[in-house]
């Protein structure tokens, strides 16, 4: 308080001395609900509840397979280390008071947010949830569902119950992500203070905690909902349903996680980008004052956005990767083995269970390796965190090939075909490779000691125009490597697949759809280090603004200012790895979607003959969707950061001693523009994505059903879906991209070259910047949860369409 | 000279009376070698010959059809109307010799460009040739060709001679378009000094007489072709090839028509942006001056651009649209003949070749009707030119109207179905209705008149990040409508035609895809009107910069802007037409090529499912296409725009007289570097677009051979044209749209709004005009010739994949 008068009285002294400008904004701690509910019971009797709990899990888990106990070990060990590195993270120190009372003021907006977004997200949720269960309770049975003796009422309350689960573990990931990172980025930033290192493994064990926590969620997940279902509706007993169909009652699971990632990444998403655009565009452009500066009236609101947007959102999103990537194979793992008539099917369906199980086991090796002090051998006076990262990258890599190989030969060995598991080993092989490649070829064109970004500062030096017409050029080239990339592992791990031995009663291969499935599993085999990864930056990102906004020395902020910069190549690199495994779990998530539909039709659903008219122009419309949810997307963060921009001037015109840190910015209102904007702005385009596909498909199943023509809803939908698909793959590489090469094309100018911080070079890369914004952190992400919701909504709502 | 001496003394006045700064930079008069041969023959030879040319045509017509003969008439009679129309332009004064100077220049610059850039697609289009008949002569021929006797050389030759033919035409349309610009702009810089509606008349008749020669042309192309070959081969003689298989001969045309449109909009595009961008960032953004100022050294390579890129690759583009869609709707007309057995299938086979004779006639109405002097029933003083044009354009539709509708009953009117021409009329209103909507709708995003270009303007006055953001949103979201309007147009026409009652021996309805066939003729029924208001825009562009260059009074500038404005409306309404139209066509070629690899397989080929990994790749393959190629595109306008850029502000350094007159800028460095770098640049995406099919259907073949899948490449590049279509009708939309959109945002506050010419918000829409200029003039329109030429060259290299 005694500052904020200071200021006002104008007592200042020079520049160093000033006090550091800051408002009081804690508001009471918010506590969630079931957080205070928790605490107020007596501990002893929460551990008994505990302990019931996890017995009743192990008793169900054993009473399914050994391999479920399993999993759910690994799980709870996880969950345990996740709890080790909190602990870890929260005993560092949290710096001096000025640090503190930013990361208060941060931590405040970012929980405050997080409970209005989630508050309308669960709204909206149990909503659909009741459409569903509408759905489902009118709709007709599978001949196989009626021999099962599942009624429409079960499978109904069996859907939305997924659902509902799927929906509350994505909204717990997306809040871990951002419990964390509003603690960690204080203590970094003091760790800062003291060494390079340690800011660094600070900051990397507060990822991992989200890490651990986001993927060993979805896999325990997925894995008590397959056990409950297992035990409960006596699957494999005579007269029951059959393991190899268990797993198609789990999709409601994963369209509830992408229900919720969808808006919890727009919202956080447009977040983050408003502020952040708004704050660059005054701030950077017009008043030339630093990035974070304290006298910036939206710095707050950016900072915040860091929280909601990049960390809630991304546990989200990488929950959801994970949760789809899981259940679509556990599909295609289940339909194949009761094709080859495989003994003990449970191994193929399990499968990916395991490998996450192992994912958590590496990904912790590799986390741990990132010591907080110096190797003894390293002699070079600064070190490179990028390679400190990719290091322990390295390490869990090689241990996942491993795992994977070990994997393949424990549950995918079968007597009918003693090689099959080499071949789809190696299809994990291909994954892995197509994961490195990805993270390669992001890097290339996204980092400035490469080509592309160099040539595109260049041509910021020629205006803003330039600027903007090579950024848009390099992204939309830089969709080629990675179409090239994933062309070659979707038809190298079909054909390793088809070539495996497995082979259905008439003799013919049927591997290929899982070889698929089991690369895609390869790909992701290291999810939870590279969430790490991802979750990194943020934290960092905000260190840095706390860095400066507490007018830390010159040394602090380089040190913030590096790990900043290694934080964006990450966040880029894993977008590149999400778009990856989005590509190919939609892939996956479209067969089953023909066999669902087969199976209601009850006829063969195996073509989708894009030479129809009706079924061309389902292509289009799915192709425009992706254009349509882009561009509102966009136009989201345009106009919220257009009333920040005002805002922000106005805040400088009516109070001229900001500037001068003579006056105090109102920090609170930015932070409320924001928040109420994007409130607002993500209901539009998250109500396209899902209300499109149903509206397309019912409308072309009344066509159909007046032209004599069957299916032609199924039809239209499923062209959709792929035309869709194929065109959000490249419109979110494109964007990706192309924000990234921006961002760090600024970045390169900013280390002195071109003219460096200033010239008019500088402030072209600034316009570039904040046109990347929305394109690599709302539209972008938005569009690879987008391709895997449509994949499951059309999944869930296959029985509407015919 | 005496003006250079002037400004070299610097014995310069007050403003008003400054000599005109301009270089004499006219080279000795060029005439193109088959005009100088032309021109050597004496008059009465020459006549001889016409006359015996005619004679044969019409002979081979008259053994041909009747409706041949009446096509020959109606295209000879356009001729000589065109003849006409010329005429009375060329009679009008070239004004001031200032102007004239001025015009010499910009024409040596046109022509010099156009015999380079025409030098090098010949030779490629011959290396082109060359490799078409090596795979005609290795190819396996269809049973029906047999049957024939076509064999294999007859068939390689007539597919190469028509190739020839479509590349030579479709370059003779490019040079008349250039040809009349570059002649009539003078003339109406010269007649806007006397009045506005003498000026609008001017340009409207030139642009008339390129648009009568450009639809004449294609259309008379292809009677000959079918006439020649139609006696020639002895067409329905018994043992002969049946009349229906005639038109798929005529491919080639298309496809030579594409190819040389694909490297003529390329060339020119990226010489036009790379020039206007290059000019407007020095000379608007960094040093204040107007456009089209003659101190810009950039200038007169700006106004080149106008001439080699808007007219002289427009008309290359409609040429090869009204060719491709005239071939296809033959080939679907004949296909539909043969299989209801309709007794005379000429009728559908020459019913579009009718349709736009009719469009000849209606569009020289059209363009008559617009009058040098205003009615005297008008009052208003100051007359909307958009308005006149848009009178002209009711005219127009009224007539074609009630032409197609008569067309329909002459031809397609069968005793099978007696009430299927009507049908087909309704289809033809089907497109004349979508042609509305499109123009319609295309306004709406580009004109400032209405809501979108008004926010995007708002936009920029918070900074250039603002409106980039709000521009590419704008264009991602104008997709929607458009896309709307053509499913419903496709599925609407497609149930007309299956409902006409046109049946096959099985009694299955087979009309259908010959209805979307009509809808797409309908849309084009007014294509000559529609080219004529597409030259306009160029040629008043051009008379405005005569205007401004030679220092005309502020009235008479005044008027030019007026035109110019209404010039940028119209061809922006052009390109939601063509792209319009090259999404119906190519959904027809596509079925063309679908039946194509039927005969060449002997086997039905009607489905292509996605559902397969090669498939869905060859999707994403045709997907990455249409990006990669659009980011090439752009990116050599941004690289050679930064050449000019460097080159300009060079002149500004070394020249520091050149902003007060008194030194003279180096017009001829700029025209230089453009022209190099845009033969230079428009290689590598051309050969991408001509490629990557040809490369993805024989590596698929391969594939497929080894993997024992039969028709894999075909399968492939089927997927890969239907999914680069769709993307490619997006991508081009969005371009366009969003580009449109900038360029009169910037207008709109250059009325004065929102802190009118030289606000920050002003600069900020430059920076988003010269990010539009690549997307709409280079990017875009290339991506239509790209989608038409994808559709030519898989119909023609349909052989080799299988």
């Amino acid at each position: 308080m005694f500052m904020d008068n200071d200021v006002e009285e104008g007592n200042l002294g020079p520049y160093a001395d000033r006090p550091r400008v800051f408002p009081s904004m804690r508001s009471k701690a918010h506590t969630p609900l079931i957080f205070r509910i928790l605490m107020g019971i007596n501990v002893r009797v929460l551990l008994v509840f505990l302990l019931l709990g996890l017995g009743a899990i192990f008793y169900v888990g054993a009473k399914t397979s050994p391999i479920i106990v399993f999993v759910f070990s690994i799980c709870i060990m996880s969950f345990l280390f996740s709890i080790y590195l909190t602990k870890w993270v929260l005993a560092k120190d949290e710096g001096p008071p000025e640090m503190v009372q930013i990361s208060d003021a941060i931590r405040d907006g970012a929980e405050g947010f997080f409970r209005t977004q989630y508050g309308t997200i669960s709204k909206m949720a149990l909503l659909l949830a009741l459409v569903i269960l509408g759905i489902y309770l009118f709709r007709s049975t599978t001949p196989q569902q009626e021999a099962s003796g599942i009624g429409r009422s079960t499978s109904a309350y069996i859907t939305v119950a997924a659902f509902l689960l799927g929906a509350i573990c994505s909204g717990i990931a997306g809040y871990v992500g951002m419990w964390v990172s509003v603690r960690a980025n204080v203590r970094v930033s003091s760790a800062a203070r003291r060494s390079a290192r340690e800011a660094l493994q600070i900051a990397v064990r507060a990822g991992g905690f989200s890490a651990m926590v986001v993927v060993g969620m979805a896999v325990i997940g997925v894995a008590i909902l397959y056990a409950t279902f297992y035990v409960w509706l006596g699957v494999d007993l005579p007269g029951s349903m059959k393991v190899t169909d268990l797993p198609l009652l789990l999709v409601g699971y994963g369209f509830g996680a992408s229900f919720v990632a969808l808006f919890a990444q727009l919202g956080g998403g447009i977040y983050t980008k408003a502020a952040d655009v708004g704050a660059d565009l005054v701030g950077k452009v017009e008043q030339g004052i630093p990035e974070d500066d304290p006298r910036n009236p939206a710095v707050i609101a950016d900072l915040v956005g860091d929280n909601v947007g990049d960390c809630a959102a991304r546990g989200a999103d990488l929950f959801e990767s994970i949760a789809a990537e899981i259940i679509s194979a556990m599909i295609l793992g289940g339909t194949m083995a009761q094709r080859c008539k495989i003994e003990d099917p449970s191994g193929f369906i399990l499968f990916p269970l395991v490998v996450h199980s192992f994912d958590l086991v590496v990904s912790s090796v590799g986390i741990l390796s990132i010591r907080g002090t110096r190797d003894s051998g390293s002699k070079s006076p600064i070190e490179d965190p990028m390679a400190i990262l990719q290091k322990g990258y390295s390490i869990t890599i090689v241990l996942a090939v491993l795992t994977f190989g070990l994997s393949t030969r424990w549950l995918l060995y079968t007597e009918r075909a003693p090689s099959a598991w080499f071949n789809f080993a190696l299809c994990g092989l291909v994954g892995i490779i197509t994961a490195y490649a990805f993270v390669w070829i992001t890097q290339y064109y996204t980092d400035y000691k490469h080509e592309p970004v160099r040539t595109l500062a260049l041509a910021s030096s020629t205006g803003h125009g330039t600027n903007i017409i090579a950024g848009v050029s390099l992204g939309l080239e830089s969709t080629a490597l990675p179409v090239l990339v994933i062309s070659v592992a979707i038809i190298s791990a079909f054909w390793l697949g088809h070539t495996s031995g497995l082979v259905d009663e008439n003799g013919n291969p049927t591997g290929g759809l899982f070889g698929t499935a089991v690369a895609t599993m390869g790909m992701l085999s290291t999810a939870a280090y590279v969430l790490t990864m991802d979750m990194f930056g943020p934290i960092a990102d905000n260190a840095g603004g706390i860095v400066e906004m507490s007018q830390q020395p010159e040394s602090v902020r380089e040190i913030t200012d590096l790990l900043d910069a290694v934080g964006n190549t990450t966040k880029a690199t894993t977008k590149g790895f999400a778009i990856g495994s989005a590509a190919l779990a939609s892939f996956l998530l479209f067969s089953a979607y023909m066999d669902e539909v087969a199976a209601f039709a009850q006829e063969p659903f195996k073509q989708v003959d894009i030479a129809i008219p009706e079924v061309f122009v389902g292509g289009l419309l799915g192709s425009m969707l992706i254009f349509l949810f882009s561009a509102w997307a966009c136009a989201a963060v345009g106009r919220t950061a257009q009333e920040v921009v005002n805002e922000v001037r106005r805040q400088f015109i009516e109070r001229p001693g900001i500037m001068d840190y003579k006056e105090k910015p109102d920090y609170s209102r930015c932070v409320a523009i924001v928040a109420t904007a994007s409130l607002r702005e993500m209901i539009k385009p998250g109500a396209l994505a899902i209300l499109s596909p149903i509206i397309v498909g019912l409308l072309f199943r009344i066509l159909g059903s007046y032209t004599g023509h069957p299916l032609l809803g199924a039809k239209v939908v499923a062209a959709m879906l792929m035309f869709g698909t194929v065109s959000g793959i490249l419109m979110a590489l494109f964007l990706n991209t192309s924000g990234g090469a921006w961002d760090n094309a600024k970045k390169y100018i900013e280390t002195g070259a071109l003219g460096g911080k200033g010239s008019d070079c500088h402030k072209a890369a600034i316009t570039g910047d904040t046109v990347g914004d929305p394109f690599k952190d709302t539209a972008g992400p938005s569009l690879h949860v987008l391709i895997k919701m449509l994949a499951t909504i059309t999944l869930v709502m296959a029985p509407i369409f015919l």
